[in-house]
Protein backbone atom coordinates (compact mmCIF):
# COMPACT_ATOMS: atom_id res chain seq x y z
CA UNK A 1 0.00 0.00 0.00
CA UNK A 2 1.08 3.52 -1.04
CA UNK A 3 0.15 6.42 0.23
CA UNK A 4 0.53 9.71 -1.61
CA UNK A 5 -1.11 13.20 -2.71
CA UNK A 6 -1.64 14.18 -6.14
CA UNK A 7 -2.31 18.02 -7.36
CA UNK A 8 -0.75 21.51 -7.71
CA UNK A 9 1.34 22.63 -4.97
CA UNK A 10 -0.65 23.81 -1.53
CA UNK A 11 -3.43 21.73 -3.09
CA UNK A 12 -2.55 18.23 -2.80
CA UNK A 13 -5.53 15.83 -2.49
CA UNK A 14 -4.91 12.09 -0.59
CA UNK A 15 -5.19 8.96 -2.26
CA UNK A 16 -3.31 5.44 -2.20
CA UNK A 17 -2.40 2.89 -4.41
CA UNK A 18 -3.42 -0.57 -3.84
CA UNK A 19 -3.11 -4.04 -6.40
CA UNK A 20 -1.61 -1.78 -9.17
CA UNK A 21 -4.62 0.63 -8.69
CA UNK A 22 -4.90 4.01 -7.46
CA UNK A 23 -7.92 5.28 -4.98
CA UNK A 24 -9.12 8.45 -3.92
CA UNK A 25 -8.41 9.16 -0.39
CA UNK A 26 -10.62 11.53 0.56
CA UNK A 27 -13.54 9.90 1.77
CA UNK A 28 -11.43 9.04 4.49
CA UNK A 29 -9.13 12.23 5.62
CA UNK A 30 -8.46 15.44 4.10
CA UNK A 31 -4.81 14.73 3.81
CA UNK A 32 -2.16 12.57 5.06
CA UNK A 33 -0.80 14.41 8.04
CA UNK A 34 -0.24 13.87 11.93
CA UNK A 35 -4.05 13.39 12.51
CA UNK A 36 -4.31 10.66 10.02
CA UNK A 37 -1.71 8.99 11.08
CA UNK A 38 -1.94 8.81 14.48
CA UNK A 39 -5.37 7.69 14.58
CA UNK A 40 -4.87 4.54 12.63
CA UNK A 41 -5.08 6.05 9.22
CA UNK A 42 -3.74 3.31 7.63
CA UNK A 43 -6.13 1.02 9.51
CA UNK A 44 -8.84 2.67 8.61
CA UNK A 45 -7.48 2.70 4.80
CA UNK A 46 -6.97 -1.11 4.78
CA UNK A 47 -10.89 -1.91 5.97
CA UNK A 48 -12.00 1.05 3.15
CA UNK A 49 -10.34 -0.87 0.36
CA UNK A 50 -11.28 -4.08 1.81
CA UNK A 51 -15.13 -2.64 1.29
CA UNK A 52 -14.55 -1.59 -1.63
CA UNK A 53 -15.76 2.25 -0.13
CA UNK A 54 -12.68 4.20 -2.28
CA UNK A 55 -13.24 5.42 -5.40
CA UNK A 56 -11.01 5.00 -8.28
CA UNK A 57 -8.65 7.73 -9.22
CA UNK A 58 -7.38 8.39 -12.69
CA UNK A 59 -3.22 9.56 -11.80
CA UNK A 60 -2.97 10.52 -15.65
CA UNK A 61 -1.28 14.25 -15.74
CA UNK A 62 -1.68 14.90 -11.82
CA UNK A 63 1.50 16.34 -10.00
CA UNK A 64 2.88 14.19 -7.43
CA UNK A 65 3.18 16.01 -4.69
CA UNK A 66 4.84 15.31 -1.20
CA UNK A 67 3.02 12.36 0.06
CA UNK A 68 2.80 13.84 3.77
CA UNK A 69 1.26 16.90 4.98
CA UNK A 70 3.91 19.72 5.66
CA UNK A 71 5.63 18.37 8.99
CA UNK A 72 5.77 20.12 12.52
CA UNK A 73 9.12 19.60 11.85
CA UNK A 74 11.78 17.75 9.98
CA UNK A 75 14.94 16.17 11.81
CA UNK A 76 18.13 15.27 9.96
CA UNK A 77 20.93 13.11 11.45
CA UNK A 78 23.76 13.48 9.95
CA UNK A 79 27.10 11.63 9.28
CA UNK A 80 24.91 8.00 9.68
CA UNK A 81 27.16 5.96 7.22
CA UNK A 82 30.33 5.02 8.57
CA UNK A 83 32.01 5.87 4.64
CA UNK A 84 30.32 8.90 4.27
CA UNK A 85 31.37 10.01 7.83
CA UNK A 86 34.95 9.39 6.42
CA UNK A 87 34.56 10.97 2.62
CA UNK A 88 33.97 14.14 4.77
CA UNK A 89 37.12 13.83 6.73
CA UNK A 90 34.39 14.32 9.83
CA UNK A 91 34.88 11.74 12.86
CA UNK A 92 32.35 8.60 13.35
CA UNK A 93 29.92 10.15 15.50
CA UNK A 94 30.05 8.56 18.87
CA UNK A 95 26.54 9.67 19.35
CA UNK A 96 23.74 10.63 16.25
CA UNK A 97 24.31 14.16 15.11
CA UNK A 98 21.29 16.15 15.02
CA UNK A 99 20.37 19.27 12.77
CA UNK A 100 17.00 20.69 11.39
CA UNK A 101 15.48 21.73 8.10
CA UNK A 102 11.92 23.74 7.53
CA UNK A 103 8.90 22.09 6.45
CA UNK A 104 8.83 24.61 3.87
CA UNK A 105 11.78 22.90 2.03
CA UNK A 106 9.64 20.45 0.85
CA UNK A 107 8.78 19.94 -2.55
CA UNK A 108 7.48 16.96 -4.44
CA UNK A 109 9.12 13.93 -5.87
CA UNK A 110 9.52 15.05 -9.39
CA UNK A 111 9.49 19.42 -9.30
CA UNK A 112 12.26 21.10 -10.05
CA UNK A 113 14.79 22.01 -7.30
CA UNK A 114 16.90 25.61 -7.21
CA UNK A 115 20.76 26.18 -6.99
CA UNK A 116 20.82 29.24 -4.82
CA UNK A 117 22.07 32.19 -5.80
CA UNK A 118 25.53 32.68 -5.16
CA UNK A 119 25.82 28.85 -4.54
CA UNK A 120 29.11 27.20 -5.78
CA UNK A 121 28.66 23.53 -4.01
CA UNK A 122 24.95 21.98 -4.33
CA UNK A 123 25.15 18.60 -3.11
CA UNK A 124 22.91 15.43 -3.12
CA UNK A 125 22.07 12.71 -0.62
CA UNK A 126 19.56 10.13 -0.85
CA UNK A 127 18.31 9.04 2.18
CA UNK A 128 15.60 7.03 3.84
CA UNK A 129 13.02 9.19 5.57
CA UNK A 130 10.88 8.15 9.15
CA UNK A 131 7.23 9.35 9.28
CA UNK A 132 6.48 9.22 12.99
CA UNK A 133 2.88 7.91 13.74
CA UNK A 134 2.68 8.79 17.45
CA UNK A 135 3.76 11.19 20.12
CA UNK A 136 7.36 10.06 21.53
CA UNK A 137 8.80 11.56 24.52
CA UNK A 138 11.95 9.82 25.93
CA UNK A 139 11.36 6.74 24.72
CA UNK A 140 13.19 3.89 26.22
CA UNK A 141 13.24 0.57 24.08
CA UNK A 142 13.84 0.31 20.59
CA UNK A 143 10.35 -1.73 20.26
CA UNK A 144 8.49 1.40 21.75
CA UNK A 145 10.57 3.66 19.28
CA UNK A 146 9.45 1.43 16.01
CA UNK A 147 6.20 1.57 17.49
CA UNK A 148 5.82 5.23 17.16
CA UNK A 149 6.74 4.99 13.36
CA UNK A 150 4.05 5.33 10.79
CA UNK A 151 6.23 4.47 7.87
CA UNK A 152 8.94 5.34 5.14
CA UNK A 153 9.87 7.76 2.30
CA UNK A 154 12.18 8.38 -0.10
CA UNK A 155 13.95 11.75 1.12
CA UNK A 156 16.55 13.81 -0.84
CA UNK A 157 18.70 15.79 1.67
CA UNK A 158 19.80 18.53 -0.82
CA UNK A 159 22.57 20.37 0.45
CA UNK A 160 24.80 23.83 0.04
CA UNK A 161 27.90 22.54 1.28
CA UNK A 162 29.79 25.93 1.33
CA UNK A 163 26.58 27.44 3.10
CA UNK A 164 26.75 24.46 5.45
CA UNK A 165 30.62 24.31 6.42
CA UNK A 166 32.46 27.54 5.18
CA UNK A 167 29.86 30.35 6.39
CA UNK A 168 30.44 30.05 10.16
CA UNK A 169 27.85 28.45 12.81
CA UNK A 170 25.69 25.18 12.38
CA UNK A 171 24.30 23.33 9.00
CA UNK A 172 21.37 24.50 8.87
CA UNK A 173 22.38 27.44 6.58
CA UNK A 174 23.13 24.85 4.15
CA UNK A 175 20.44 22.79 4.22
CA UNK A 176 17.08 24.82 4.26
CA UNK A 177 17.38 26.69 0.65
CA UNK A 178 14.32 26.63 -1.28
CA UNK A 179 12.98 23.24 -2.48
CA UNK A 180 16.30 21.51 -0.47
CA UNK A 181 14.40 18.69 0.07
CA UNK A 182 12.35 16.70 -2.27
CA UNK A 183 10.16 14.27 -0.88
CA UNK A 184 8.37 10.86 -2.03
CA UNK A 185 6.63 10.01 -4.28
CA UNK A 186 5.25 7.80 -1.18
CA UNK A 187 4.35 6.54 1.90
CA UNK A 188 4.45 2.82 3.03
CA UNK A 189 3.35 1.53 6.10
CA UNK A 190 5.79 0.77 8.31
CA UNK A 191 4.39 -2.76 8.85
CA UNK A 192 4.90 -3.14 5.09
CA UNK A 193 8.82 -2.79 5.75
CA UNK A 194 10.24 -6.33 6.56
CA UNK A 195 13.27 -4.80 7.26
CA UNK A 196 13.75 -0.89 7.51
CA UNK A 197 17.50 -1.69 7.67
CA UNK A 198 18.03 -3.81 4.38
CA UNK A 199 16.90 -1.19 1.99
CA UNK A 200 19.17 -0.53 -1.11
CA UNK A 201 19.59 2.92 -1.88
CA UNK A 202 21.17 4.84 -5.09
CA UNK A 203 21.41 8.26 -6.33
CA UNK A 204 22.49 9.24 -9.74
CA UNK A 205 23.49 12.46 -11.65
CA UNK A 206 22.71 12.81 -15.39
CA UNK A 207 22.72 8.70 -15.32
CA UNK A 208 25.90 8.03 -13.49
CA UNK A 209 25.68 6.16 -10.87
CA UNK A 210 26.78 8.12 -7.51
CA UNK A 211 25.79 6.65 -4.20
CA UNK A 212 24.80 2.98 -3.95
CA UNK A 213 24.84 1.67 -0.37
CA UNK A 214 21.93 -0.04 2.27
CA UNK A 215 20.89 1.19 5.24
CA UNK A 216 22.15 -1.64 6.89
CA UNK A 217 25.35 0.42 6.45
CA UNK A 218 23.77 3.02 9.22
CA UNK A 219 25.83 3.87 12.50
CA UNK A 220 22.94 4.18 14.19
CA UNK A 221 19.27 2.29 13.04
CA UNK A 222 16.05 3.61 12.45
CA UNK A 223 15.07 2.60 16.05
CA UNK A 224 18.00 3.97 18.09
CA UNK A 225 17.36 7.20 16.03
CA UNK A 226 13.61 7.33 17.28
CA UNK A 227 14.82 6.69 20.98
CA UNK A 228 17.71 8.68 20.91
CA UNK A 229 16.02 11.62 19.52
CA UNK A 230 12.86 11.66 21.86
CA UNK A 231 15.47 12.01 24.68
CA UNK A 232 16.32 15.95 23.14
CA UNK A 233 12.43 17.01 21.99
CA UNK A 234 9.14 15.76 21.33
CA UNK A 235 8.27 13.78 18.17
CA UNK A 236 4.77 14.28 17.18
CA UNK A 237 2.48 12.55 14.37
CA UNK A 238 3.85 13.43 11.08
CA UNK A 239 7.31 14.91 11.40
CA UNK A 240 9.66 13.40 9.16
CA UNK A 241 13.03 12.17 10.25
CA UNK A 242 16.00 12.24 7.42
CA UNK A 243 18.36 9.42 8.77
CA UNK A 244 21.41 10.12 6.64
CA UNK A 245 23.50 9.79 3.64
CA UNK A 246 25.90 7.11 2.78
CA UNK A 247 28.89 7.66 0.89
CA UNK A 248 28.97 9.06 -2.84
CA UNK A 249 28.43 12.71 -2.92
CA UNK A 250 30.09 15.54 -4.58
CA UNK A 251 31.95 16.55 -0.68
CA UNK A 252 33.90 13.28 -0.72
CA UNK A 253 34.78 13.45 -4.58
CA UNK A 254 38.29 14.92 -5.52
CA UNK A 255 38.77 18.08 -6.92
CA UNK A 256 37.09 19.39 -9.21
CA UNK A 257 34.53 18.18 -6.96
CA UNK A 258 31.33 17.54 -9.31
CA UNK A 259 28.71 19.83 -7.88
CA UNK A 260 25.44 20.39 -9.31
CA UNK A 261 24.41 22.76 -12.12
CA UNK A 262 21.38 24.39 -13.85
CA UNK A 263 20.24 21.49 -16.11
CA UNK A 264 21.84 18.30 -13.84
CA UNK A 265 19.45 15.65 -13.63
CA UNK A 266 19.43 14.12 -10.04
CA UNK A 267 17.43 10.29 -9.98
CA UNK A 268 17.02 8.60 -6.60
CA UNK A 269 15.53 5.39 -4.91
CA UNK A 270 14.89 3.67 -1.85
CA UNK A 271 14.20 0.23 -2.10
CA UNK A 272 10.41 -0.32 -2.13
CA UNK A 273 10.03 3.74 -1.78
CA UNK A 274 10.03 4.38 -5.17
CA UNK A 275 12.12 6.88 -7.45
CA UNK A 276 12.84 10.42 -7.69
CA UNK A 277 13.81 12.80 -10.65
CA UNK A 278 14.53 16.21 -10.44
CA UNK A 279 15.94 18.85 -12.79
CA UNK A 280 17.85 21.70 -11.25
CA UNK A 281 17.33 25.04 -11.95
CA UNK A 282 18.78 28.53 -10.98
CA UNK A 283 17.11 30.38 -8.45
CA UNK B 1 -1.25 48.38 19.80
CA UNK B 2 -0.94 44.87 21.12
CA UNK B 3 -1.68 41.69 19.85
CA UNK B 4 -1.91 38.81 21.77
CA UNK B 5 -3.69 35.20 22.15
CA UNK B 6 -6.14 33.94 24.72
CA UNK B 7 -6.83 30.61 26.14
CA UNK B 8 -5.58 27.31 27.06
CA UNK B 9 -2.60 25.67 24.69
CA UNK B 10 -3.99 25.15 21.19
CA UNK B 11 -7.24 27.21 21.46
CA UNK B 12 -6.07 30.44 21.86
CA UNK B 13 -8.27 33.14 20.53
CA UNK B 14 -6.51 36.35 18.77
CA UNK B 15 -7.17 40.13 21.00
CA UNK B 16 -6.12 43.01 20.83
CA UNK B 17 -5.27 46.01 23.40
CA UNK B 18 -5.17 49.65 22.90
CA UNK B 19 -5.69 52.51 24.66
CA UNK B 20 -5.79 50.70 28.17
CA UNK B 21 -8.66 48.03 26.43
CA UNK B 22 -8.34 44.87 25.54
CA UNK B 23 -10.82 43.95 22.45
CA UNK B 24 -11.59 40.62 21.10
CA UNK B 25 -9.78 39.73 17.80
CA UNK B 26 -12.34 37.11 15.84
CA UNK B 27 -14.45 39.05 14.47
CA UNK B 28 -11.65 40.06 12.33
CA UNK B 29 -9.79 36.99 11.90
CA UNK B 30 -9.22 33.01 13.75
CA UNK B 31 -5.91 33.76 14.21
CA UNK B 32 -2.88 35.93 14.47
CA UNK B 33 -1.24 34.03 11.51
CA UNK B 34 0.79 34.77 8.53
CA UNK B 35 -2.10 35.04 6.53
CA UNK B 36 -3.56 38.05 9.33
CA UNK B 37 -0.17 39.72 8.85
CA UNK B 38 0.41 39.28 5.01
CA UNK B 39 -3.29 40.57 4.19
CA UNK B 40 -2.09 44.24 6.59
CA UNK B 41 -3.87 42.50 9.68
CA UNK B 42 -2.46 45.64 11.46
CA UNK B 43 -4.13 47.81 9.66
CA UNK B 44 -7.28 46.10 9.26
CA UNK B 45 -7.43 46.19 13.38
CA UNK B 46 -6.92 49.89 13.72
CA UNK B 47 -9.37 50.35 11.26
CA UNK B 48 -11.52 48.28 12.94
CA UNK B 49 -10.40 49.81 16.10
CA UNK B 50 -11.31 53.27 14.79
CA UNK B 51 -14.70 52.43 13.71
CA UNK B 52 -15.43 50.67 17.08
CA UNK B 53 -15.83 47.19 14.91
CA UNK B 54 -14.29 44.73 18.10
CA UNK B 55 -15.97 44.31 21.41
CA UNK B 56 -14.55 44.39 24.23
CA UNK B 57 -12.85 41.20 26.10
CA UNK B 58 -12.34 40.70 29.63
CA UNK B 59 -8.71 39.37 30.45
CA UNK B 60 -9.14 38.30 33.78
CA UNK B 61 -8.60 34.38 34.27
CA UNK B 62 -7.65 33.99 30.53
CA UNK B 63 -4.11 32.10 30.21
CA UNK B 64 -1.58 34.43 27.98
CA UNK B 65 -0.70 32.20 25.12
CA UNK B 66 2.13 32.80 22.46
CA UNK B 67 0.95 35.90 20.58
CA UNK B 68 1.89 34.46 16.99
CA UNK B 69 0.17 31.27 16.04
CA UNK B 70 2.61 28.63 15.34
CA UNK B 71 4.91 29.55 13.01
CA UNK B 72 6.55 27.78 9.93
CA UNK B 73 9.83 28.32 11.35
CA UNK B 74 11.96 29.70 14.27
CA UNK B 75 15.41 30.83 13.33
CA UNK B 76 17.87 31.59 15.23
CA UNK B 77 20.90 33.83 15.92
CA UNK B 78 23.51 32.72 17.70
CA UNK B 79 26.60 35.15 19.52
CA UNK B 80 24.90 38.08 18.11
CA UNK B 81 26.34 40.32 21.21
CA UNK B 82 29.83 40.72 21.68
CA UNK B 83 30.10 40.42 25.51
CA UNK B 84 27.82 37.27 24.98
CA UNK B 85 30.59 35.36 22.72
CA UNK B 86 33.13 36.48 24.73
CA UNK B 87 31.97 35.03 27.54
CA UNK B 88 31.23 31.86 26.17
CA UNK B 89 34.71 31.99 24.37
CA UNK B 90 33.50 32.00 21.27
CA UNK B 91 35.22 33.99 18.42
CA UNK B 92 33.18 37.26 17.33
CA UNK B 93 31.48 35.99 14.31
CA UNK B 94 32.17 37.34 10.79
CA UNK B 95 28.88 36.94 9.77
CA UNK B 96 25.58 35.51 11.59
CA UNK B 97 25.91 32.49 12.92
CA UNK B 98 22.06 30.31 12.42
CA UNK B 99 20.67 27.77 13.75
CA UNK B 100 16.93 26.07 14.07
CA UNK B 101 13.85 26.12 16.59
CA UNK B 102 11.14 24.05 16.18
CA UNK B 103 7.90 25.96 16.09
CA UNK B 104 6.43 23.04 18.88
CA UNK B 105 9.21 24.30 21.23
CA UNK B 106 7.58 27.36 21.63
CA UNK B 107 4.88 28.02 25.02
CA UNK B 108 3.06 31.21 26.50
CA UNK B 109 5.13 33.71 28.54
CA UNK B 110 3.83 32.60 31.97
CA UNK B 111 4.06 28.79 31.09
CA UNK B 112 5.71 26.22 33.18
CA UNK B 113 9.22 25.39 30.93
CA UNK B 114 10.38 21.83 31.82
CA UNK B 115 14.26 21.06 32.51
CA UNK B 116 14.78 18.19 30.35
CA UNK B 117 15.24 14.64 31.98
CA UNK B 118 19.27 14.38 32.69
CA UNK B 119 19.40 17.89 32.00
CA UNK B 120 22.28 19.58 33.87
CA UNK B 121 22.94 22.81 31.87
CA UNK B 122 19.76 24.16 31.68
CA UNK B 123 20.42 28.01 30.78
CA UNK B 124 18.37 31.28 29.98
CA UNK B 125 18.97 33.48 27.33
CA UNK B 126 16.78 37.11 26.59
CA UNK B 127 16.30 38.40 23.26
CA UNK B 128 14.35 40.38 20.95
CA UNK B 129 11.72 38.13 18.33
CA UNK B 130 10.90 39.43 14.76
CA UNK B 131 7.91 38.34 13.07
CA UNK B 132 7.72 38.60 9.53
CA UNK B 133 5.12 39.50 7.86
CA UNK B 134 5.92 39.49 3.93
CA UNK B 135 7.91 37.15 1.86
CA UNK B 136 11.42 37.41 1.70
CA UNK B 137 14.07 35.56 -0.70
CA UNK B 138 17.22 37.50 -1.59
CA UNK B 139 16.61 40.77 0.12
CA UNK B 140 19.20 43.12 -1.31
CA UNK B 141 18.71 46.29 0.94
CA UNK B 142 18.18 47.42 4.89
CA UNK B 143 15.49 49.05 4.04
CA UNK B 144 13.54 46.60 1.71
CA UNK B 145 14.47 43.72 5.02
CA UNK B 146 12.63 45.90 7.14
CA UNK B 147 9.66 46.28 5.38
CA UNK B 148 9.24 42.30 5.73
CA UNK B 149 8.96 42.83 9.08
CA UNK B 150 5.45 42.64 10.74
CA UNK B 151 6.41 43.43 14.42
CA UNK B 152 8.60 42.02 17.69
CA UNK B 153 8.12 40.14 20.47
CA UNK B 154 9.95 39.26 23.74
CA UNK B 155 11.23 35.44 23.29
CA UNK B 156 12.92 33.29 25.64
CA UNK B 157 15.26 30.91 24.17
CA UNK B 158 15.70 28.31 26.37
CA UNK B 159 18.99 26.47 25.86
CA UNK B 160 20.70 23.18 27.46
CA UNK B 161 24.28 24.02 27.13
CA UNK B 162 25.27 20.04 27.33
CA UNK B 163 23.60 19.33 24.98
CA UNK B 164 24.49 21.79 22.54
CA UNK B 165 27.62 21.88 22.77
CA UNK B 166 29.43 18.73 24.09
CA UNK B 167 26.70 15.65 22.86
CA UNK B 168 28.12 16.04 19.11
CA UNK B 169 27.06 17.84 15.74
CA UNK B 170 24.82 21.27 15.80
CA UNK B 171 23.83 23.39 18.13
CA UNK B 172 19.94 22.14 17.60
CA UNK B 173 20.02 19.50 19.87
CA UNK B 174 20.03 21.67 23.07
CA UNK B 175 17.39 24.03 21.86
CA UNK B 176 14.33 22.15 20.82
CA UNK B 177 13.52 20.37 24.02
CA UNK B 178 9.87 20.99 25.07
CA UNK B 179 8.68 23.97 26.00
CA UNK B 180 11.66 25.76 25.45
CA UNK B 181 10.79 28.63 23.47
CA UNK B 182 8.14 31.27 25.69
CA UNK B 183 7.06 33.53 23.55
CA UNK B 184 5.54 36.87 24.46
CA UNK B 185 3.26 38.56 26.10
CA UNK B 186 2.32 40.45 22.85
CA UNK B 187 3.28 41.47 19.28
CA UNK B 188 4.24 45.19 18.87
CA UNK B 189 3.95 45.96 15.07
CA UNK B 190 6.77 47.11 13.89
CA UNK B 191 5.84 50.41 12.68
CA UNK B 192 5.25 51.20 16.79
CA UNK B 193 8.74 50.60 18.17
CA UNK B 194 10.77 53.46 17.03
CA UNK B 195 14.08 51.51 16.54
CA UNK B 196 14.44 48.02 17.16
CA UNK B 197 18.07 48.98 17.73
CA UNK B 198 17.44 50.80 20.98
CA UNK B 199 15.56 48.58 23.29
CA UNK B 200 17.00 47.23 26.32
CA UNK B 201 16.64 43.66 27.39
CA UNK B 202 17.17 42.16 30.66
CA UNK B 203 16.89 38.62 32.82
CA UNK B 204 16.77 38.25 36.24
CA UNK B 205 16.80 35.00 37.84
CA UNK B 206 15.42 34.35 41.59
CA UNK B 207 14.68 37.62 41.96
CA UNK B 208 18.59 38.64 40.77
CA UNK B 209 19.63 40.62 37.37
CA UNK B 210 21.55 38.23 34.97
CA UNK B 211 21.35 39.86 31.70
CA UNK B 212 21.47 43.84 31.42
CA UNK B 213 21.95 45.03 27.68
CA UNK B 214 20.16 46.63 25.14
CA UNK B 215 19.65 45.96 21.45
CA UNK B 216 22.35 48.53 20.31
CA UNK B 217 24.93 45.89 21.11
CA UNK B 218 23.81 43.62 18.54
CA UNK B 219 26.63 42.94 16.06
CA UNK B 220 23.63 42.10 13.77
CA UNK B 221 20.90 44.46 13.62
CA UNK B 222 17.49 43.22 12.43
CA UNK B 223 17.81 44.73 9.07
CA UNK B 224 20.95 42.81 8.33
CA UNK B 225 19.82 39.60 9.92
CA UNK B 226 16.39 39.74 7.72
CA UNK B 227 18.75 40.49 4.73
CA UNK B 228 21.10 37.89 5.54
CA UNK B 229 18.34 34.87 6.42
CA UNK B 230 16.76 35.49 3.04
CA UNK B 231 19.80 34.60 1.03
CA UNK B 232 19.99 31.41 2.84
CA UNK B 233 16.03 30.75 2.53
CA UNK B 234 13.01 31.54 2.20
CA UNK B 235 11.13 33.80 4.74
CA UNK B 236 7.49 33.72 5.06
CA UNK B 237 4.71 35.47 6.79
CA UNK B 238 4.21 34.21 10.88
CA UNK B 239 8.03 33.10 10.79
CA UNK B 240 10.18 34.36 13.92
CA UNK B 241 13.38 35.40 14.32
CA UNK B 242 15.15 35.02 17.52
CA UNK B 243 18.31 37.26 17.46
CA UNK B 244 20.63 36.23 19.70
CA UNK B 245 20.98 37.06 23.65
CA UNK B 246 23.83 39.57 25.03
CA UNK B 247 25.96 38.66 28.04
CA UNK B 248 24.96 37.02 31.49
CA UNK B 249 23.71 33.29 30.86
CA UNK B 250 24.67 30.31 33.37
CA UNK B 251 26.95 29.34 30.52
CA UNK B 252 29.57 32.15 30.95
CA UNK B 253 29.65 32.46 34.89
CA UNK B 254 32.32 31.34 37.14
CA UNK B 255 32.17 27.48 37.65
CA UNK B 256 29.96 26.20 39.68
CA UNK B 257 27.68 27.57 37.19
CA UNK B 258 24.42 28.44 38.40
CA UNK B 259 22.70 26.22 35.87
CA UNK B 260 18.50 26.30 36.50
CA UNK B 261 16.94 23.89 38.47
CA UNK B 262 13.45 22.66 39.27
CA UNK B 263 11.83 25.82 41.00
CA UNK B 264 13.24 28.43 39.90
CA UNK B 265 11.63 31.13 38.67
CA UNK B 266 12.98 33.38 35.43
CA UNK B 267 11.73 36.56 34.38
CA UNK B 268 13.07 38.74 31.79
CA UNK B 269 11.54 41.86 29.73
CA UNK B 270 12.36 43.56 26.43
CA UNK B 271 11.42 47.24 26.66
CA UNK B 272 7.92 48.03 24.67
CA UNK B 273 7.34 44.44 24.48
CA UNK B 274 6.28 43.22 27.99
CA UNK B 275 7.54 40.86 30.52
CA UNK B 276 7.28 36.68 31.10
CA UNK B 277 8.17 34.76 34.26
CA UNK B 278 8.18 30.88 34.24
CA UNK B 279 8.85 28.75 37.18
CA UNK B 280 11.09 25.75 36.05
CA UNK B 281 9.43 22.30 36.63
CA UNK B 282 11.38 19.01 35.64
CA UNK B 283 9.89 16.79 32.70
Amino acid sequence: MQFLRLGEPGSERPAVRHDGSTYDLAPLTADVDGGFLAADGVGATRAALAAGDLPALDEADLRVGPPIAPPGKVICIGLNYRDHAEETGAEIPAEPVVFLKTADTIVGPYDQVLIPRKSVKTDWEVELGIVIGRTARYVESDAEALACVAGYVLSHDVSEREFQIERGGTWDKGKNCETFNPLGPFLVPADEIADPQRLELRLWVNGELKQDSSTKNMIFPVAEVVRYLSQFMVLRPGDLINTGTPAGVALGQPEPKPYLREGDVVELEVEGLGRQKQTFGQA
